[in-house]
């Protein structure tokens, strides 16, 4: 069977040694179980890719697409007899077009190389995940990724124009187009960005591209001492039109790990840290409207930077998070989502939920879109913890649904979510989601088990 | 059969009294084909649709929803043997939630109503199509509405969290959410709005509101000898990062249209007139960069407004264009995008095919999004010129798909853009369109022959 799909792609595509497959097998979603591929098939053209498709269709086997592996949900691991497309090797920026602000890309290109591509040009590439550096195109479109950019310049599929797809059966499709605006057909490129594999493969992408804000970003970071004022001044800074570029919560017990992890003179009694950032043309003035707004709200102390120096060092804490939680401990970060008002109650909740099961929740994220991640921290390979923080996840997940949330903000399903889908859908919502999938993928060979 | 279908729904909502159901045959497409209904139901609740729609199905009759019939595609035109779905009457608006800048509105809520609704809290709800006063937010929806503010602020789609629908056979389901983050399954809500009630029956959507812009807007206009000055003047305005909250073009047909209607002392000479506004924080500032660009782009006027009075005096022309031509003649106005840097390039071919075929084309348009409006204008009533004007709109559709663009940018397709899908389309990717449109309406009952 093997054979018949290595005469169909170029010499070396398809992989079959144990210890070359070993790097393919998971993604970033360390608690995900990771199947045993049958092969690894490395792409490097839309037409390989119609090749690998239709071979699996013809045999009925499994695809895993796969970009940069550094997914968090699980979405990319491998599946038992399934195969993994790789396509990290398609990584050409097919055209830059500055007079229309898009770029045409493989879905290997990795998301800072975009943005040094058109950094001379005075453009820049929106969606910023924390991966932005190693994550590619491809699985940032297929997740529909988010970032810290967020809040001003929206999510992955604001910035999608377009896109080339290879349908299961090998079929090319092209979605939407190079235009701002177009109403002809139905809006494809919305429903497989966000997809996570389960519809198609993506081979290119057509991006919208935005001019480079005019000015240094300006930062402040405001301490306050009760969750409920930390919501209201995310939601005061919001209604005042007051666009921040980025406006990140680090809460109580993060604040902690990090001082532990590093001396940052923090206030380990504070209930939260908000830091926001301007890039507008009057960065200066509108910082020091959001800072007024953090005072009103409660904030005992609030720090403008004055340079851009000490803008970097004001998001040092939030950098630092990552790294003082996974030297405590194993991890386990959930992502879930709230209407901007319920971001306190959503904070209260988990901070209860964490007291019950006795576990340290550090929850840091994108308080001005009310999207956070809960991150459950437990003893090294302990795996009686790890179950009480699936279990605990699982409880954050319903609090988010209940307060008219999302159990999944910015990170995807994967495998990981899947069993918390039926908290947020009703059986008649899943059944419709699935009739997508049915209708796209009848044979259930695209990334089965992930996604809806 | 009917009187099934008067006993599952409130006394009244089953209208086949001819001179009743006359005003719900046609929108606003004259040149569209309309039929002869079997019934208009006028519905009051999500119910009201369930019963209609399960009824529809039993008996496999054509439904075309409908809101307030502003439409200019034939979308909402009755269809023989069918019924009309009127969801004017659902017009609460359930919830404004402010914290969270967020809306629920039912379908038959007018546009404007909603913006007035929400004014008293310092919010606006940005998409604008002309028809704003009289349009219906389902309409808006179910067609993704353009308008003149989605330069800055986006299409309807950009404002939609989530949807309320009735699938054909009488599900309901909840697309997206409350939040403005949601990764939790495929972008239902994207598929939903612009489908023309195509794949099912838009009961309640979850709409995004902002703050209002602090000051307000000042307007300029330019006025430019030669097409490519003018296009180039739109791409500059756009990669500087100026943000204008309206870029409207006006090309030398339409402004001699315009003087011929009302002496506005326009240069009948004048290729273009760009018409743009800013409403940012430094909206004076940002309007004396664009009138740099225009001037270093070629033009040979440029006219600053000094307050809101001359602002909208400034405007007038462009609000005069639909009085202008509607007086010269019958016309059929066009909706055609490309990519910004290739405007002049839609512009020039249009004027070619205009003089081909002897017929002025007067157009206008959201020049910021690439996105036009030729108006073909010809003499009431004159039967071969109207085939003449449909000959030719199908040229300038070809010649903007030829551009990389698209046959429609904010109209939709209607009944009478489907003939030239397939300029856009490869059989596969509408094939793609299909099976959308199959797993959604296996039977095909929902406002079949349009769109897709």
């Amino acid at each position: 069977m093997l054979d018949e799909l290595r005469a169909a792609l170029p010499a070396g595509a398809v992989l079959t040694d144990p210890d070359l497959m070993a790097g393919y097998r998971a993604d970033e979603a360390k608690l995900a179980v990771s199947g045993a591929p049958l092969a690894v098939v490395t792409v490097g053209s839309t037409a390989d890719v119609v090749s690998t498709l239709r071979w699996a269709t013809a045999h009925r086997v499994p695809v895993v697409p796969r970009g940069a592996g550094t997914g968090v949900c699980g979405g990319a691991a491998a599946i038992d007899g399934g195969i993994v497309l790789s396509l990290a090797g398609m990584r050409r920026i097919r055209e830059i077009a500055v007079a229309d602000l898009t770029a045409v890309v493989e879905p290997g290109v990795i998301n800072a190389d975009l943005g040094r591509a058109v950094a001379g040009e005075g453009l820049f590439y929106p969606p910023d995940p924390s991966s932005f550096e190693i994550s590619t195109l491809g699985g940032n479109v297929a997740t529909n990724a988010g970032g810290l950019r967020c809040v001003k310049y929206g999510v992955t599929r604001d910035s999608v124009l377009g896109l080339e797809v290879v349908l299961a059966d090998g079929r090319v499709i092209q979605t939407g187009g190079r235009t701002v605006k177009n109403v002809a057909g139905y809006d494809l490129t919305g429903l497989f960005v966000g997809s996570e594999g389960t519809l198609g493969v993506i081979t290119a992408a057509i991006l919208r591209l935005r001019p480079k804000p005019p000015t240094e970003p300006v930062t402040f970071v405001a301490s306050f001492p009760k969750l409920p004022g930390a919501g209201a001044a995310v939601s005061a800074i919001i209604q005042a039109g007051l666009a921040p570029s980025l406006l990140e919560l680090i809460d109580n017990a993060s604040i902690n790990f990090i001082e532990d992890y590093r001396r940052m003179d923090l206030d380990r009694n504070a209930a939260a840290l908000l830091i926001g950032q301007s890039d507008s043309a009057r960065a200066a003035e509108d910082v020091a409207a959001m800072a007024r707004q953090c005072e009103a709200a409660g904030a005992d102390l609030v720090v403008v930077a004055s340079d851009a120096t000490e803008s970097e060092a004001l998001l040092e804490a939030r950098r630092l998070h990552h790294w003082a939680v996974t030297a405590a401990g194993d991890v386990l970060t959930d992502d879930v989502g709230v209407p901007r008002g319920r971001l306190a109650e959503l904070l209260t909740g988990i901070e209860r939920i964490g007291a019950e099961y006795g576990m340290p929740i550090a929850t840091v994220g994108h308080a001005g879109d009310g999207n956070l991640h809960p991150t459950f921290v437990f003893p090294h390979g302990d795996e009686a913890a790890r179950q009480t923080a699936l279990t605990a996840a699982g409880d954050v997940c319903r609090l988010a649904v209940e307060l008219g949330g999302t159990i999944a903000g910015e990170h995807g399903i994967g495998s990981m979510k899947r069993e918390w889908l039926a908290e947020q859908f009703d059986a008649d919502t899943y059944a419709a989601h699935r009739m997508v999938k049915q209708a796209f993928d009848p044979l259930g060979i695209l990334n089965p088990g992930r996604g809806i």
